[in-house]
């Protein structure tokens, strides 16, 4: 096991990265000072996998668990969802250091979280996330919350967890087709920040598929430490943290206008990555070849990089519009200045609509 | 006009108290650095009487205004409410950069706030209580939440507002009776932390309730004073920020087992705080001397002491226990160990219930 840190003053927490960490939940549970009660908030899917280990391992280390289940989809990463969460833990009698454990993906940790920065007025949270894209993005950081059906987490709080363990083993019952919108994020860190991880895909794609132990800890290990010095730099995303936000603008837009059903969250950015890229050469800021290393990469991974061609541009446009960084009519995006190199640009829709026409 | 200060970092902040600072607002937001969107959150009552004067006052100083209105009452301070709120915001584009004004009572400063709060993971919003228990208590301190129907407060966050702008004008407006239950908290600071105010209030309440002007803006002072020191020693509530629930705890419990119908929110805290006055003499912490000062007080400013006789004792320390302050079996009790001291207690539900029997 190795451990990674997220260095927030006294927010602060370990990422537990390596194998059999479910069997060790209870241990590292009472390492990260969870009082005596933990409800772990999962869904059917997962439990059927994963509950009853972790449930044993927490018992073993003398925690009092309640099991919380919400439905399964983005569609239930809602405010009655949540309302949900609340009856439960207010009847089960939970406390200010009662703990909340999330045992799923990126729905599942969003909203947990958001239960634990809300439930009275903030209790410990611990991610454990079963999806690659959760284990390398959305478990760590603090950003938690609920959609609006208007638009993704419009509703939420920063709201740091107590650890993140991320057990490489789970991705073994991950269906391929989460396996590799998962791998879009870690894409995206080498686009925005490590030309070496960048590489690295581009070199060893079909082992990391297969699942090779070294290779998948290796590139979680350079994801999640990309995101944790991106976090420690600015928590609350007041400017520089929007860098991982590459491909997500568009990517969000996708997602709304599709009612969260067409498409995985990271197909959809692996979308949004291919055209911010684009606009990237477009404004000038981005060579051709590393444009067609990026559309190149993103395919090879079986991951789209077109818009499809019955999505309507300017409604897609005026999603993002809603989105949380848009201020003042323009939208910020994040754009690629070359492999590892990344450059803010804010742009009226009437330019975006030009450069996803051309 | 004065100004206060909520010393806490960057998340410091200003009280504005004075006469006439309604019709100031937009003044005093542009200075506390808002954007151009201004969302006032409100009740019909209240927005019979001052939403005019402040939605001119905001668009004198350029702001767009957007009104919420939110239906009055405890009943409304829920989840739904919220959500017809966020609603709103997103219908109207709010960005980050956009500000609510609560413009209110507890009930809209706390939903207000928490909408704040949770939008977009958090935007500014200012405080402009307009009852005398809001302006010196629940819109300074960054409390902010919603109710469940198990209990008060249950969903919440800590979130700082931008500004509170005090203006004692308002109080010519407000009904006696809430009048009333706000000097239950003035009477409580005094109890607390500040001898000198208690004897004051003893002193020249009539003189207080006629609405002196002088006199309303010494008391609301020192009380805001008290309540600031004790944010900056404790901001989220880790220990000694419990000291302002003195009376708090049986207080709460009342309303919720009377579904926040019977008694404002003063009301039952005037009644908690005679009872946690007897409790405290019960536990040997303070003299028989001080708790006839204290019943008197209370007695004298119109407010109860007694629990009404049909009202179960046991069902009511049941609500005590789903009480945030509640860990392992216990509930935390603040007790008074004489006028303008406390002293911190952790007692039974059986230890509780003999003391309200005797």
């Amino acid at each position: 096991m190795r451990t990674l840190k997220v260095s927030l003053g006294d927010r602060s927490y370990p990422i537990y990265l390596g194998e059999g960490l479910v069997s060790r939940a209870g241990e590292l549970l009472r390492k990260a000072g969870c009082g005596e009660q933990v409800g772990v908030v999962t869904n059917p899917t997962v439990a059927g996998l994963y509950l009853n280990p972790v449930q044993e391992a927490l018992a073993r280390s003398g925690f009092r668990v309640t099991s919380i289940l919400v439905a399964d989809g983005e569609g239930h990463k809602s405010l009655k969802s949540l309302s949900a969460i609340y009856d439960q833990l207010v009847k089960a009698r939970f406390e200010r250091s009662s703990c909340l454990l999330a045992l799923g993906g990126g729905v599942i940790g969003d909203l947990a979280g958001f239960a634990a920065a809300t439930f009275l007025r903030g209790i410990p949270y611990v991610q454990v996330p079963t999806t690659l894209l959760a284990q390398v993005d959305s478990s760590v950081g603090g950003k938690t919350g609920v959609n609006h059906r208007e638009g993704k987490n419009l509703i939420g709080a920063f709201y740091q967890p107590k650890a993140v363990l991320i057990d490489v083993e789970v991705l073994r019952t991950l269906p391929r087709r989460e396996l590799l919108a998962g791998l879009a994020e870690v894409i995206k860190y080498g686009i925005i920040e490590d030309a070496a991880l960048f590489a690295l895909l581009e070199e060893k794609l079909e082992k990391l598929l297969a699942l090779d132990r070294g290779l998948l800890e290796e590139a979680i290990a350079a994801s999640c430490s990309i995101k944790a010095r991106v976090v420690e730099k600015d928590e609350r995303e007041e400017d520089y943290r929007s860098v991982l936000n590459f491909g997500h603008t568009i990517g969000h837009a996708l997602e709304a206008l599709t009612a969260y059903e067409k498409f995985l969250h990271g197909e959809a950015v692996a979308i949004g990555m291919a055209q911010a890229a684009a606009i990237s050469v477009g404004q000038g800021l981005c060579d051709a070849e590393s444009l067609g290393r990026i559309h190149r990469l993103i395919k090879k991974a079986g991951l789209p990089t077109a818009i499809p061609s019955n999505i309507n541009t300017p409604e897609l446009v005026k999603k993002m519009e809603v989105d949380k960084k848009a201020a003042g009519g323009k939208i910020k995006f994040v754009l690629c200045a070359g492999i590892g190199k990344t450059q803010f640009c804010w742009l009226s829709p009437q330019e975006i609509m030009a450069r996803l026409a051309a």
